[in-house]
């Protein structure tokens, strides 16, 4: 079949839709006991699942079968297949898109030049495994013969956000073989802050940049030497290691213990499954837990080829919120686990929705007439019931919501309390909040009076192990890039960074500036 | 005077903007360097000072005018001088705004039955100053005679958002005498975590509930005590205080080493200056640190009192708000502080203002007409840049950004790399992102286009004190309030979070509940 990119709005179902969208059917009719066990889709991840449920979004039959028709007409999968079959889906930067493959093959082997691409990524885990393994064992020490306790990640951005916000998400399913820390902020105080809480004479450093050239990073680097060289450290850079592109500057060093690689198929905010979350990920928990998040992530890769949204949770994710933003006219959308340990997770899906479809042109370079990503933020439950929830419940403007749960939690521990555990506590706000956000309720106090009519949709699972983590890693990443094929975007540039970039060498040069710029920088002391 | 309280949408100067809302003039047109100097407002702090620059907002001398009419018909600044002379602001639960007189007097003292209630709010810092003195001197203890070298505040919403932002925010400017954790959601992993990463031989424990009966808190005390308990602590309770109201069943239980007080006068995202902020941050960082945080947000707080924009910075800063939020229609904020000490302050800020403003219905009960609070998002730069900024920048939705920056950084260590320090280089990002938002850059590539005119401000200071954390606070909080008094909301109160409450204790009971929601809490094993 030959693939067509065509705008949106001009595909044969976008006016049905907008239609629908004016009035959809509201929840309090629809909302019964049958559409809670329909209304869901359950991934397979072998002894486990994630199951993705949609009964409390402002869909019902009409809407889905014209969501299918567009999803058809889209040729949303068939996209999907090609760009997992090495495909440049990258145009702009003419790149194949390859995040998939550091999971598995989803479409066979990709090659280039006769090279095995998987190939490639698999090399590197199993690198960063033997070497995981002799810091553990301490085989491999700090030059003066120290083990290394703990492992700190220098990176910013796709860097920095996915694997912290991994790393946080199984503090309390394993406890960690090292401690994990991050450094991103080219603020000093960032770096700072962490090593006070450190000690340098066993800690194991990770520059991840790609480029091997990022700002932030190299100069983070730059600091972290000269404390480490302040506490005694003869070899600083022998507790250093590299994760880049083989082509960088950062890039078989000798004077680093090691480097581990990349390539420029995976672009930042995806790169949580490659070396760049590996190695922090793999020192923390150990190669065996990242692999098993590795596995997740592949299992729900394989269910996003499915071209039924009954059986495909990603697109129908993905088409569900389009349907929201283009059709329905709301701007932003919350996400909002029940469980601590995503407290980073909205964070990393910010970044990962945000970059990849917050544009105004379409994969050819030309404006779109219509509405792309919104944004995108969130906290977990149910500490934000006490803080934004009342805006989400009474405010003038409707939120979509995107509910995350666990029948358990992680660490075992809990206590019965008042008849019920934490756990069922936990759970009983998060069902709670659904049905108060669909069905409201009438009072005669109109400042007592909840409108209700507010979808919300519900990723659950038995428990955040690594492979359902992984699984909704996934699950996200390949919303995301459904609605950049709906949308016609190329959703894995981010040209937007650039001009910040441009400007602020050209703050830091001699040369002349906008004298506006000028003026601003002299007040903050940056020229 | 007498106070009006009428809709926003009645006031005379209403029309005016909206006209001049819909063709704002454009920042490329006005944005120079006279414009930075002059689009600016100081307060001053004694030695220090918090500033308010809007030379990249898009208002222009006409519309400064038309937002001063629309505060001067408002009321605004009467308004809030009642609030703080102690007239019942919170209409619908009767109660008095009392949060500015937890910092000190900003229209003389405030009594109640002859009663001075600034004295309540100094003889609890006083008591607590008294308390913190002893712990840190060793005279307080635990019952085994160890000293507290940690404290753990268990709280949630305002109990928990504003007191860990700030103390975060202070953990670069002086390293605590006691480490804070935080303990929060209802999830018991939560608690898992911190417990797993503390000792609790020498853990301070902080209760933190003004009504004594919040689910949350109850249920992790609970939890905390066994887990103290299974440690072999005998009297788990003489290492926890409480700060709760006198009325509440926590208060003046002797089983509790000691407890500190909070009235009904001061919600709880406002309350970070009481006993629910003061506590844990006397006991981290020293009473004296606490009180200049007070001092500096009592100086904000009076020049908050200014009928004139051009003296009240969190007043122009509200009107602006609104000219973006009801006029350019513009739906979310973001808050992107250039200092990773601020990490958390933007969801402290989500908290005080979507909670505050996040309603539908006017200060009489009445349904509005126009748009209310808008949606609060933000994380540090430079981290956002390499993030959700390109949505900022390219995306199809224009979102106002308010940008905080200091001239220096809290610890002062620092490096000079490739020739500029790393605070100059975080401050040369701050002020390119400004230019790069409001001028745009034209490409003949539209993938590298940047439209520009999207409209910032930014508060800045030489560095991040403990005043100008407190005029900081203030700035926002009385930001928060000024909207509220223009929408004709009570901003002090928060309905919208009880729905929730009542079908979570339905869940957890045995009663019928909905049937959809009965399937939902089936799912989640949560009944």
């Amino acid at each position: 079949m030959s693939l067509e990119y065509k705008n949106f709005d001009t595909l044969s179902s976008y006016r049905d839709l907008a239609a629908a969208g004016k009035q959809p059917r509201s929840l309090e009719t629809m909302l019964d006991a049958k559409r809670v066990e329909r209304y869901e889709v359950k991934t397979d991840l072998g002894t486990e699942y994630l199951a993705y449920n949609y009964a409390a979004k402002k869909v019902d039959e009409n809407v889905l079968e014209l969501l299918q028709s567009l999803a058809d007409e889209a040729q949303l999968a068939e996209k999907y297949r090609t760009l997992t079959q090495g495909e440049v889906m990258n145009t702009g930067e003419n790149r194949k898109v390859l995040h998939h493959l550091s999971r598995g093959e989803v479409s066979g082997p990709v090659t280039e030049d006769g090279k095995d691409l998987g190939a490639f990524y698999r090399n590197q885990q199993q690198r960063i495994a033997t070497f995981t393994q002799k810091v553990h064992d301490g085989t491999i020490t700090t030059p003066e013969g120290t083990r290394f306790d703990t492992v700190v990640q220098i990176g910013i951005g796709g860097s920095d956000l996915g694997p912290r916000a991994l790393y946080l998400a199984l503090e309390g399913y394993a406890t960690p073989k090292m401690k994990a820390r991050f450094i991103s902020n080219v603020d000093p105080d960032d770096a700072a802050v962490v090593l006070q809480n450190i000690n340098p004479q066993s800690s194991l450093f990770i520059l991840v940049s790609k480029s091997g050239t990022t700002q932030e990073t190299l100069t983070n680097e730059a600091l972290v030497l000269g404390v480490l060289e302040k506490a005694g450290i003869q070899q600083p850079r022998k507790q250093m290691i590299c994760v880049t592109s083989e082509t960088s500057p950062l890039a078989k060093n000798s004077e680093y213990l090691d480097s581990f690689f990349i390539d420029d198929y995976i672009g930042g905010r995806f790169s949580s499954t490659s070396a760049v979350g590996g190695a922090v990920l793999s020192l923390a928990y150990g190669p065996e837990v990242f692999r098993d998040l590795l596995d997740g992530a592949h299992s729900a890769d394989l269910a996003a080829l499915d071209p039924s949204l009954q059986n495909n949770p990603a697109m129908l994710d993905a088409l569900i919120g389009v349907f929201e933003r283009n059709f329905m006219n709301l701007p932003s959308t919350a996400i909002l686990p029940y469980s601590q340990a995503l407290s980073r997770f909205p964070a990393h899906l910010q970044q990962a929705d945000m970059e990849s479809n917050g544009k105004q042109v379409n994969r050819f370079g030309k404006p779109v007439s219509y509405v792309t990503g919104p944004v995108i933020f969130g906290e977990p439950g149910t500490n934000g019931q006490h803080s934004f929830y009342q805006l989400l419940h009474q405010g003038t403007d409707i939120i979509p919501l995107q509910f995350i749960g666990f029948l358990k939690n992680q660490t075992g521990m809990d206590t019965t309390f008042e008849g019920s555990t934490s756990q069922q506590k936990l759970n009983a706000n998060l069902v709670a909040q659904i049905a108060a956000f669909a069905l409201g309720k009438d009072d005669d106090n109109a400042n007592k009076h909840f409108p209700g009519e507010r979808p919300s949709s519900l990723l659950y699972a038995d428990k955040l192990t690594p492979r359902v983590l992984g699984a909704l890693l996934a699950h996200f990443e390949n919303k995301i890039m459904f609605q950049g094929f709906l949308w016609n975007l190329n959703s894995f540039d981010q040209e937007g960074v650039q001009l910040g970039k441009v400007l602020t060498k050209a703050v830091l040069g001699a040369g002349e500036i906008h004298p506006a710029l000028q003026a601003l920088a002299e007040k903050l002391g940056a020229r």
